[in-house]
């Protein structure tokens, strides 16, 4: 899980595409430093006609990744008849931000055994995101790592507004881990380093980094926030140096998956 | 259905409580001149703990008083795998505002022969709400209602800030019909009859109220944002007087469910 | 003043341009209704390079309409020191949105034997609101409107959210009278004639309407969402036709200035 | 003035209140680090019954404690006629929240001969904040630097939503210094050092903080937000060791004021 004093980093494309990219990228962001890998095979898209993700596909190609690099998975689920087929292939269950508030899916999730990143709800108060946590917690899962996300505001230069003292409140409030997402924070990909060494400084217990080995050729929208290979490998250096003077070191990539890991994360 | 120079006006409690106090306010909401009864059986609800409605046993009680009174009924669906469940019992199903974006929700809805009253996030952009409905629509049903019921500002006074405007502006981008929520959108039973009236003024085709025979024993919060009967007869009163000059007649009651309407709403 | 019972249309165009649009639009809005006449001679503007207003130029242009017409005129004063001057020449004295919390500015309206029309803030709450009021009410003078005129939210279909809620609140928190601005409350020329009606129907005490002779040359970007002549005049065949309907009449354009009114207003 | 590859730490109270407790803690945050020391004289306050601060006798007293310690001042001016009174005593003016939108002040201030701190409107796009900056810059004054100070949102644990990713963003789009306030951003004492580091990380010029002797006997409601001089110390501790790891150091002590400082600043 997420342990005090470490600093856990998540990295991986919004979706998943093809095979290739997908290993490439793993492959990468592993060998820079991220303990985790995260891509969609499911996608909530606001628009209809968008690409909606691979689905069953996006699993397989999830599958075949971890085989092939040991690299634990992230993936999101977005309805409750799923979460079982999800969490076979997850090694961690994300809730989007558009399903914080999704009380059915959250206590689905609670009965996966799988640990869950719960993102805050765009429009969501710091009440409202532990409430949402409570419902996973009693079902019996108490791996919730709670996930600053950007919340809605005027502001259009950013996609959201990154609240960032959401971190050291929430770590007022709780003793769940707290994550920071600078992607999907900022939605441009020049904010995303500053922000996510802040988001260390502010006292996160990790990040969740979109990366794409081609981010102008992404098949969602979501490039103009995914930072590319090399960008990626300069952020982590930038995290490494720091994190030392933050007394924290960097969570190690999570030890490769066994049947009986596969049933208990 | 919603009919084209036609105000509908959707009233009842927050949620099922007994089959006594619900069947009551179905009377009198039906007497006063609702054209559709609305409860929740299913309530999504901030915290774990608080009531969570009274589920299929609600479902039950809609089914007594629809029996009983003739009132068809409006009520909220929150998972994909209840929607043939509720879509049972409902005539009219409701999506709320934390799961305008659950979009396998939306695309089941969009499968049930029943209209849908979608309302719009509590900070979803009307691009957003129409993109939602999209969903619903291209599963082939068509009778889908937008619905505003307030979003999220930093006013504290009002639950929500009933944003009014998005009735025109959504008259300017789509041909659904709208009503808007006055009892959600400002959460104070006070504000209700005028911001009703105004949502008439606006151009809104309806409007939902919550009405409770006993608002203070209200089984949830919602109370305080609850007419009581006398009050809903009083906008009721209002209400009549001034559709003819904005152009309107008031929505006769639903007919009578029949087992062909049962299927085809 | 505004009369209980009554409802006061304030209109005209965004800016002060020519003598002879001034005059063409005083003349024309008297003729359809209005009670006051607004135009700004000197113009908050969001880039300086803007025009910002002709200044005393638009000051003397205002009283030769007077002159001219007879009607009365409500105008934006920006600083402090300029409130003698401006209060000279109006009839009403203008705060706008961007000074709700000029206290400064707020303290020297309250010295000025004018009736001053308070806009609320983009991001002020109701209590904000009439904290700014108190302002101007302990300093003497009694006669503040206050005027809601949109807040700032996450929608950008519209220029602002016009909060309609604002108006039966603030009736429950002060005795003072309120407008609405549906021009800046929306930013959309469409828009305005239906949240005008919603206002009337929301129980304020009047609006205030941007109205050009020719908005597409407008001087200013608020041409948008501003009425033309004609669009003026079936607002107010709507308006007349409702207010009974409300219990209330049009209140009469105010009468002409005499030696005595230009101190007194 | 703010110099590229320095951190600049402003430090000081929400108001004057004594010449005593001032100069304690113009002494103290002298020692511990701090470049200049902030206090009010002049104060915007909602409530009109609140305390307004010491006036004229409040700059007196920061003249004092200028003389008395060497530390320059920064404070804050509210209205065009006081900028030359409050220009003679301050070394750098203050624009506050309130009047980011206040043109006839900006414009005064850019014929003052004083570098100028400009805070974010609470609901100022970075845009219109760069257009207030746009006002002082075309007066001749060349010294402006830009401080985010917390945005207005719907969340209540929290006083603002302190918008960091402002940091990077308007290092994008100007050259002008970069400062965050930390205090008014969360409203909370114990948010202020986590949220102070991590504007360092986001890459700030410098941070604007509240330190009080004694923050529980504050003379405003501020003191929840303040850090007690022990506090600042720790704080400046963690700043001074986290600098060079950004490649950054400690701005020193603004020189002692002399003749021609006084005139040129």
């Amino acid at each position: 899980m997420i342990e005090n004093g470490q600093f856990t980093v998540i990295a991986g494309p919004c979706a998943v595409e093809t095979y290739e990219t997908t290993l490439a990228c793993a492959r990468s962001v592993l060998n820079a430093g991220a303990a985790l890998f995260r891509a969609g095979a499911y996608k909530p898209r606001t628009n209809p006609k968008s690409f909606q993700g691979l689905g069953d596909k996006g699993l397989e190609i999830l599958e075949a990744v971890r085989r092939e690099t040991g690299i634990r998975i992230v993936t999101e689920v977005m309805e409750p008849g799923l979460v079982e087929k999800v969490a076979a292939c997850a090694d961690v269950l994300q809730i989007g931000t558009r399903n914080m508030s999704n009380f059915p899916l959250l206590k689905e999730v609670g009965k996966a055994r799988r640990p869950v990143i719960l993102k805050r709800g765009m429009a969501a108060t710091l009440d409202e995101l532990l409430h949402a946590a409570e419902y996973i917690l009693q079902e019996g899962n108490e791996h919730v790592i709670l996930c600053e996300r950007g919340i809605r505001t005027f502001e259009t230069y950013t996609r959201n507004t990154l609240d960032l003292s959401a971190v050291p409140a929430l770590k007022e409030l709780t003793h769940l881990p707290v994550i920071v997402d600078p992607s999907h924070g900022t939605g441009r990909r020049s904010l995303v380093p500053p922000m996510a060494l802040a988001s260390l400084a502010a006292g996160a217990d990790g990040i969740m980094v979109e990366v794409h080995p081609d981010p102008d050729r992404s098949w969602t929208s979501d490039g103009k926030q995914s930072l590319d290979l090399a960008g990626f490998e300069r952020l982590m250096e930038d995290v490494k140096r720091l994190l030392p003077h933050f007394g924290k070191e960097l969570a190690p990539a999570w030890p490769k998956r066994t049947p009986h890991a596969a049933r208990l994360a």
